[in-house]
């Protein structure tokens, strides 16, 4: 395939495959011990990796770049402390690799084992946030990986200052430097190298925008994880209970708008549209919401946008949400397998029956009943560890933690078996 | 993406994808009696489909075809028969659909279950072999999938006959018709319009050569799994049961030479080479094996033909092996991680840590200890059913059975839980 061809990407992919077949073989502990040389070196550098962070900020600012960006971009001793706390704690999670998924002596006497496998090589792609840079990076290793690191430009100084001293405490650790590496070059091209990869790379995972996810997703001959877009529902059922139905409302809009598993639309059955819209709105209204919604909601209140086709596509990652009456279950369920990206629904319902419905028509990664939408989390589910939320079907689906980010392969054992 | 335009093939997707909906949430009952109406109906319509496959056999023939491919393509009543009565197997196996994968009581009372769900629209492209109609239709329609059929344009009549006879049997049953059609179209066009209907279609398996793989994997949005393309080793240690040795490799390389799971390239530690070497030759060629080895063969035998880089890299699927001595075990990894495509590699050794080392070492699908490796099988591994052997690493690695044609779900219930 590519692997012929020669550019500082396709360089460093080759190197990264060198690693992961040395790192693969390497038992927990030192794979362990290269995560605390982590935690270590990144508190004894603090003061050299602000002072790169620094130069990112400068940048930022002559740009006229937001101050919420800013601060996502900002490290401070305070934040390198918690990403290495963070990083011990990875630490203490199981070791996916190795693990025996399935096992069996055939009739044959043949022993069948599945095992848990490092996947290789991967890709991430990210925007301006460096704590993305250890934690990607923490989390391959721990499972065996070599990790390419493609960040944003904007934070290409901590990035580097960041990478030189993961791989420097890698390789006191003894694993291969090349395990950990930054995808060389600022611009596009180097993106768009590193989707040609295929046979270097095993997989690439892309966090951010869904501009950025779709490009890779239509671009790549890498096998990709899509993750992160969406655009999740709350459906408030005929037999939901109303007060229960607005706190979910509101916490799975209101208690964090910017991230992914923050509701963007919801739909009321016509039955308690009349006893629900009211106390919605007002709530809504207090956590300083912007309803966008269908007739029935506009006619509650003069403060309710029109809704277009638009808002029910729209993830609005901001206090917006888009607001629609369905006349059934069947309605809500059809709405959401048109407009939805697969990420989190809620039912909100005492109705089991409904529930049940409910759950098995949803075509999503993850299906609430009474419960807000900003549950799906690895955190949240236990998982210790999160590299993503993939909404796509192959693979791994809904939070990605340790396990996720390996393969497997089949040991057969004989003693001169033949067929 | 693509749902916007219009094309006779992305009717077909729409509409299975609109058949998914409806068979997802349908119990295992509903399935299984699909699959006995689909047997019933095989045998009950022997007559009409041996006529539509006397069809295509007259084309092949008129074209020249040779006798193999003919036989492949041939369906007579008792062909039929057994892909009937493999159909029945198939009603017996364990549903993959709703198993619960994990499941837990978090810490704040919310109750998380991960479940498996069916993919949703599978398209199987593959060559002439008019029973993976039958047999692909069936392992989706049993795991929960609606299928999309795009067989070869050489077993068109003979596919068009079954997919009628599939078709009416489902739709008895009380399934919707359209879980099961075949792409129309008999160009490669329809191939590429598939290949670019993400969003419709859930995941693309092509089965058959490697060009058609490589064309699918380059160019499909949709995503893809690899099967089949096998470039299998066998590797004779320095601690070799010589004699034992010897059975593996010409069972291996010989019993069936054109699956992917016959053995390619035969690598010899050179402690052994020299007592090895010429008994190996000798049961080769009684086998009708033609030899394509370095030097070191080439020496022992003038029957030995020159290897060159080629060699290494080819899936001969015929009566031909490459073979070259290695200094070490180690030399012979780096061999197989050069030149295999992962399929499956076999160790013959009775040191338990070179095995233990080669295990470790090879990044591929299968490895064998002291076995053939014609046993990377979903039959062998007790899985009952198998659409293919992946050999990727991503969501599903060797032989696939049901569970591997699913996706999950997480399902998770609380009281109103909010964050």
């Amino acid at each position: 395939m590519t692997s012929s061809a020669t550019s500082p990407v396709l360089e460093t992919a080759r190197r990264a495959k060198a690693a992961a077949a040395v790192l693969a073989p390497l038992p927990r502990t030192v794979r362990d011990g290269a995560l605390l040389a982590i935690a270590d070196a990144l508190r004894a550098r603090t003061e050299e990796i602000v002072a790169a962070n620094a130069d990112d900020i400068a940048k930022a600012r002559a740009n006229g770049t937001s101050e919420a960006i800013i601060d996502r971009l900002t490290l401070t001793p305070e934040r390198i402390e918690a990403i290495a706390a963070d990083v011990t704690k990875v630490v203490a999670l199981p070791d996916p690799v190795g693990e025996v998924l399935r096992g069996s002596t055939l009739p044959n006497g043949l022993e069948l084992r599945q095992i848990r496998v490092p996947l290789g090589v991967v890709g991430i792609i990210y925007e301006a946030r460096p704590n993305v840079t250890v934690d990607a990076a923490v989390l391959c290793l721990k499972s065996g990986n070599a990790v390419l690191l493609r960040g944003s430009s904007s934070a290409y100084a901590s990035n580097t200052a960041l990478v030189a001293v993961l791989r420097d405490a890698v390789e006191a650790a003894g694993l291969p430097a090349d395990a950990v590496q930054l995808v060389p070059g600022e611009s596009r091209d180097s993106v768009k190298e590193l989707m040609r990869a295929r046979g270097l790379v095993d997989v690439l995972i892309p966090r951010g925008g869904a501009s950025l996810i779709r490009t890779v997703v239509e671009e790549s001959t890498v096998p990709v994880i899509e993750t992160g877009v969406g655009n999740c529902h709350v459906y408030v059922d005929e037999h939901a209970d109303l007060d229960m139905a607005v706190r979910i409302l509101v916490n799975a809009k209101a208690s964090r708008p910017s991230v992914c598993n923050a509701a963007e639309t919801v739909l009321v059955h016509a039955a308690v549209a009349d006893a629900f819209l009211p106390r919605a709105l007002s709530a809504l209204a207090e956590a300083g919401v912007t309803v966008h919604g269908d007739e029935t909601w506009q006619r509650v209140s003069d403060t309710v946008l029109a809704a277009t086709e638009e808002d029910w596509a729209t993830e609005y990652l901001s206090y917006d949400i888009a607001a629609a009456v369905v006349p059934d279950l069947d309605a809500a369920v059809a709405h959401i397998r048109r407009w939805s990206s697969g990420h989190t629904e809620a039912i909100v319902t005492r109705d089991q029956s409904a529930a049940r419905r409910f759950v098995s028509l949803v075509d999503s990664t993850a299906v609430m009943v009474n419960a807000s939408t900003r549950f799906t989390d690895g955190g949240q589910f236990g998982f210790g560890a999160e590299i993503g939320i993939s909404t796509q079907k192959l693979h791994a689906r809904g939070p990605m933690g340790l396990p996720e980010l390996t393969s497997t392969k089949y040991v057969v054992t004989g003693d001169g078996h033949i067929r």
